[in-house]
């Protein structure tokens, strides 16, 4: 009884799990019920197809990461603070998934992107939404920064915050790329650039 | 005897251009031989695995593109005007591969190294050495920028370049994920930002 009334959810969580490391191509739904411990059979009782699967993987996981991004991005501080504080959090997460698992996986949401963009127009749109979300909170963040005096105002626009958001994906890319970390420790002082909040030349250390 | 000798070719043409589209795993070796017009067999003869060709597709295609890169970082101008004429070209190679298939597929090497990161190290490899190298390629105009004036020295580290080429996957990345190359408009005027040569606020039009 316990066990048949989480299968729906172990589903979601074993092909996200699955999916962010081995991608969506790679990974059948026969694997996803194995992992999951369902049989074939429900699978399509819960679900229509993986297609189906996947977007409600997408919903899930953004919905979730959505509540941090609000944590961090409110509460006490200057709005540039909070920003920074967003991205502490989001390298913390890649350093965690890391120690668990050894490997650099990336961000489940945009290796999605990059592989089912003109696939699965169904994901894809889920995708777009979140990543439109996550645009959203940061320019939020920056609007507020205009008005408490820590981001210039011509840098709170929806363009800086997309390229904000483009930022964090291409790094993670490049690290997953390396199966390194390290190189973002440099995420937030790029950031900053990008939202020109760049300490002067000379004072990078600041 | 045009077609055999060219069967090579045809392969690595094809496994790139159905892999720029639809990624690795969804592509197989029928698929590939299909589209070159190659028997099956025949492509055991040219290559070990689909691993092996798609090795050479990447150093095929960097080959090709790090030409197109040093051609635009080389010549007249100053290092800030070179790197905003990779920018460029960059934005308008995507803008001619959407006015031919109706698609933005991205970056090759960037949908490979996010599909293939932690899933095929020859690959992976190929993938990351391709990647250094435009990293590789950024810092040096960064460097000559120093020396020009056009680049403050504290902007011209290879954080910076490793910065700049991160900022040109995660942009296309959401440009593919839109399948919209519109937001590649501000491509420029960011990685401006992040390379510490950003106009005054307030004078963004320059």
């Amino acid at each position: 009884m316990g066990r048949t009334s989480t299968a729906r959810e172990r589903l979601l969580d074993s092909a996200c799990e699955l999916m962010h490391t081995r991608g969506y191509t790679a990974i059948g739904v026969a694997e996803i019920c194995a992992r999951a411990d369902v049989r074939k059979g429900s699978f399509y009782h819960f679900f229509e197809s993986k297609q189906s699967l996947t977007a409600e993987v997408v919903d899930t996981h953004w919905q979730a990461q959505r509540v941090a991004w609000r944590e961090r991005l409110t509460g006490p501080g200057s709005a540039l603070e909070r920003l920074q504080r967003l991205i502490d959090w989001l390298v913390g997460a890649q350093r965690e998934a890391w120690q668990v698992s050894g490997r650099v996986d990336g961000c489940l949401l945009g290796n999605l992107a990059v592989e089912l963009s003109n696939q699965e127009p169904v994901v894809q749109q889920r995708l777009a939404a979140a990543f439109d979300e996550q645009a959203g909170l940061v320019h939020a963040t920056l609007v507020e920064g205009a008005g408490d005096g820590s981001i210039a105002p011509a840098y709170a626009d929806r363009a800086t915050a997309r390229a904000v958001v483009a930022h964090i994906e291409g790094a993670v890319l490049l690290a997953k790329l390396a199966g390194d970390l390290s190189s973002l420790d440099d995420l937030w002082p790029h950031v900053r650039r990008l939202v020109g909040s760049d300490p002067l030349p000379g004072d990078l250390s600041r």
